[in-house]
């Protein structure tokens, strides 16, 4: 270690060179942690799809033994982890410990309650994706090789945590999927039953966007914000309703981009590489013109 | 653990809950495994670019031991996951365990067979894509760094699985090279030599497409169906021949959509941002119009 | 073992066979090793955003510590790698072993002092972001989150090595950020500060764009080149300047294409799916026509 | 790799040069495995000892899933390590691969049978160990702390094995518990409950050694075989029976060394560093004469 | 999993077999884990002796950084150690998880803070074996080869935690060091400066034994209790003085067994394969008689 | 982390607190490194007895790839182990770096050639403890179960290392024999074929020990040094000849005490428990007096 490289560990570790990009943590709980994520999602999926993720010897008898020893430690582990998320954004002097403790017990358990009816909107999800692709051979390859499975998996579960008022932990999660299949779903967003996205590089769909039952879309395909509100400063306004809202038994073909908070009716079907920033009727079928 | 958490245990342990997501393995072999999927590939891809995957220390004089070892390995795991694949679609009665291990054992003797010439055809596309593209300063860096090298090598080794019958298994080893560069190769596509895709992000290549020799595309360039008969139920037909066959010397430009099962002749230069559902003859140049 | 096993051990391990596909390192240091630039990439983020990556229990008061130990192990491996590097492109008989050894480490320290510059740049990025996207909850969010900022990140990390005339190890270093998020930036180009990219799976920037300050774009975006003079054997000839210079304040809206060494003037907005190979004045806004 | 390298490779390959040092295993089947024998090990702990061993943080509502995961991934390691042992002293000819996976199943099945029983018997042994030391502060501390109580378990485990017929994998257990604690007991030796061994180290308990109930020795105590008859080669006959029998209620202080198939009477007390080669009547008490 | 083994998972979790072998922590904290004393005691180690343990490239200029970050892990594990040994004795009720968090986090500082003291301590113990061993090439070589140093400093870092009123974890500790050189010192003992233990296995020292500064003994040497007073039950009663108390500049030879709550007076020898039960007085040479 | 804690790692920062138990290494080379030490050890052993340590699925066929690769590896760790031991001994300004290289290599290289007859020896022992021992089954029992096995290949490791004049390296290598199995062998002593040790916890051979061939020892056997004499400041002379010189075929029985630099002839039989300080002539049988 030359002087050069002391130095430079110096300069690293003056608070203000790393305002901002290191945050102080409330209360000193440790940060949200990627690992200790990656292995909550990990046991999420092995307690939704067992066999198909986690231990692959998995089978009926000896399911029960398996999803007990899971559920536990998610427990542990989210229950830690969603105090962390809570405390990211909090003012030390708010936190009380005890209180905190409960909420992230409580919050937790909660998310784990919600596992069944996830799992039921899961098994849906694989239906319409076998249907949906001649290659498909079985609903098991469905689950095992869909990027579409894992990144909804990966939603559902970040959209319970949302809705449990649990900050920065979803976005995480999906993100997670995003790196992993190119799928980049907000957890914001309201996807219902039967949905199914094919190949799927390349999709992004925004935090107020809604999406209908039996939806189909194919890679490429955004559903973004065409513009955003500014306020004083200049700067985006948070939160607004600015993404599609798309019906039931819509289709959307690759690479075709919807724009800003428009309806798109039950039963339209979006051709591919279009630009889409206006309401669609229901029934209607777009397609590029050439 | 509180009673929310015991009592969801037995709900997603209950077979009716889990009919679908979790499958019920012939003759009590263990589910294929994506971890030992993953290994496996690992294994073939340091014995086709020594040095390039697996130990790095590899030179010309010590080779010959770690392709003994890996390949040694190689058929250990490859053979056990061979038999994983075979009973998850065979019902448990049809099983014979002294025919399925003689299977396993044999199919991947014969795979490992062909990595010779999986490596020559793949040497064609490390040439291919070092030629095609000035920002390649060396063979190496094509193999170090090129997305697409990873991507055909898992392609190549899926589709000589496929080949040998195996199921399920193949599909989910392109699924890793699609997670990993975001390039999604069917195992059944058909792939000459000297191919080479360009950065490669959303390339789609479905499953009945069929690629002659020296061919190259550039990112989001998808050949896929355009549409597909339906069955009486409304599903669709599995397997029939619906996608692109392209021919020798073909150009595609980046984000092009080659869509149903039609003819890309010889020589063909297809540019960016195109829809394609109609043959194009032999030394075609198309181009958007503006 | 089988006979056909040793057989294919023994073919797979000649060297006529593995010319090309097993590289013969200069001097006996191995190979570059992905696996260890994995961990030097680790490292980099760890210093640069502390808490975010690596150790999530830093804090303050003990980032001192830990950004110690991590320059330590930093400039250890990276040493390493940047003499793997070197020896990969060298003949065996021009390589002094002491000068190698003593240019890895002084290469390994000139980076080291280069990243309190890198965290000040990549600090612009994060505000970017967070401004620019109403989604974006906090600064923290962004950094936790956003794929833009692991990409640049491992980009302004790999220009710095490839401005120290680093070979090979920088590309490795942006394909691995190409794997993990989709977004595909050669080290080769200049990036300003205040860049950001929304979403970004399927960007494509090549190694001679140039990128002003403040600039914005989205998925699907490539700065790519039109295309390339051949040599006398009709290869391409390498490195000549073939890519978009983009000026200040610009915004590039998802899935266009910006093709050869063309000008895009200051404050341009470029829509949508667009294709685009000639210049484009300052303040341009240019639309799809439809 | 130089040339001396490289012959010393070809020198260790031999077999003639290997012939004994490595054993040609019968069928094809792996060796038996320390590494798998010492997770084996762990399980049983962890099965026997819930929260001592393995995760701590077991409690009486999860231990029945910890327990059920525990037993099923024991009975697959044992089912085939049980089978390299037979294989290890077998033929190649007279194995039947059939018959082989059915008895290594089966034993598997025999002995996890037996773990509630000889749970039991621990049970009695940690009663004794803290009965009898005025240190120990708890029956927790005895199972967390006392070597006794590792070594009789893997005793009481292979002992259990060794009844099954199994070969080679008993006396490797009780070899583990050797190197961990000092204590050498040969899975052969018969043991009765409210066993108890203080500190421990150098114990040497013998293979046709005899202990009866409530048994208590020190350290260093040694139940060995003062001669044993030579076949016509000169060499130990092996298998008779030339160990101490032991009756009830025997303490053995500290370096006592106990030689020969002699019997010690019930209650009878053996001092410190005492030799005894001869019969010891009931309610003896031996002293070091000074 | 056959019924057999199903219906041994549900004896083996039933709560009356598990009695005494599974014990009910209180308040739901995990049990105290061998594994996380095993790092613990892995980073005392680096801190007191650090590149002899832990990181071996540590130096005089790197040290800080690498002390930092392995205290703060050690008071983050330790703290969470120390609040399960306490609560592994107390009734649920008498538990107050914020009194226990304040409590852990007290006594692992208070530890941490006597750590330079320890280290000064075994500094002399260092001294004395280099100084006792004609065999000692360097202090560097008796830091890492001797046992007794290992030993001595869990001994040592076990000796505090006790005097801090921690239960069960110091007794772990100094057992963990039984294992590994098979010296049993019990973390009661008191112990002098510039104590050395050549060789060391075998050696024994009990709960209230007590040894002066500059004492040596061999392996095999046992300061252990002659007989212990029982209660009206028969078991002995716990804790009472009952071990012998050494002077100091003690020699004890090998083997030797010292026996009961005696003195050993100042310079006193005592040579090796004795029993030794009565007051030794100072300066006295007892050998064997032969 | 409070001000306490920040304190303590000042003070344990500080030079001159960590002087002597922090070692300045020479040339900034690592420390030796006993993670690494024991790596080594386990791929020499895995080469001397492959199938038994390392991979259990080596078989004749395959052996040579594994030898190999753990060759291979062998040579570079233990080269780099050399020079951080020679490093460790050596002033700063009187290391040349080239210089050493060359050393490391060439030393490990030498090494690596006299396996061969390291495995020779070794299986002389093997055979000696069957031939020995009524209860031992087989070779490989004894090679996969006898401690004096572990211990006695890491002796004649360490011992070939040491007459290749490496420092600090063979001292750590039996000390790891030493906790692994309570045989504490020193490096330097000099031991002849078919050498065994039956159960042997508690043996100590000390540096200068002579033992021939065909000799016999059981647990707790000591060959240890009567006195030595003292310099001028009473610190005793390191090096001079100490130990006990055993002829061939000689037996001693459990925990005698032979010291001091005399002479036992061939053929002796030493009883059990003894101490001998005096020459035992040729064919002597020593037996306790009762």
């Amino acid at each position: 270690m030359n002087k050069k490289l002391l130095d430079t560990i110096k300069i690293l570790s003056q608070i203000e060179s790393s305002k901002d990009v290191c945050h102080e943590q409330g209360n000193n709980y440790a940060m949200p942690s990627t690992d200790v994520l990656q292995e909550i999602v990990g046991l999420a999926r092995s307690i939704l799809f067992p066999g198909y993720f986690g231990d692959s010897g998995v089978n009926s008898q000896t399911m029960i033994y398996h999803i007990g020893v899971n559920i536990n430690r998610l427990h542990l582990l989210l229950a830690q982890q969603i105090k962390s998320g809570i405390c990211f954004n909090c003012p030390n002097e708010k936190i009380n410990d005890v209180e905190i403790d409960r909420i992230g017990n409580e919050k937790a358990t909660d998310f784990i309650t919600q596992l069944p009816e996830i799992r039921e909107k899961l098994h849906t999800d694989v239906i319409a994706a076998y249907n949906g692709d001649p290659a498909a051979k079985s609903l098991g390859e469905v689950i095992f090789c869909y990027p579409s499975i894992r990144t909804i998996s990966n939603y559902r579960i970040a959209h319970a945590l949302l809705k449990l008022d649990i900050p920065l932990i979803p976005r995480i999660i999906t993100e997670m999927a995003h790196s992993e299949t190119g799928i980049d779903i907000h957890p914001g967003a309201t996807i219902g039953s039967y949905f199914t996205i094919d190949h799927g590089t390349g999709v992004v769909i925004g935090e107020t966007a809604v999406i209908g039952n039996n939806v189909k879309m194919y890679q490429g395909v955004t559903l973004g914000a065409k513009s955003f509100p500014l306020d004083e400063h200049g700067n985006p306004i948070k939160g607004n309703d600015r993404h599609p809202h798309i019906g039931n038994d819509v289709i959307i073909y690759a690479n075709s981009t919807i724009l800003g908070n428009i309806k798109i009716g039950d039963g339209a079907v979006i051709g591919g590489n279009l630009w889409v920033d206006t309401d669609v009727p229901a029934g209607a079928k777009l397609a590029q013109k050439r």
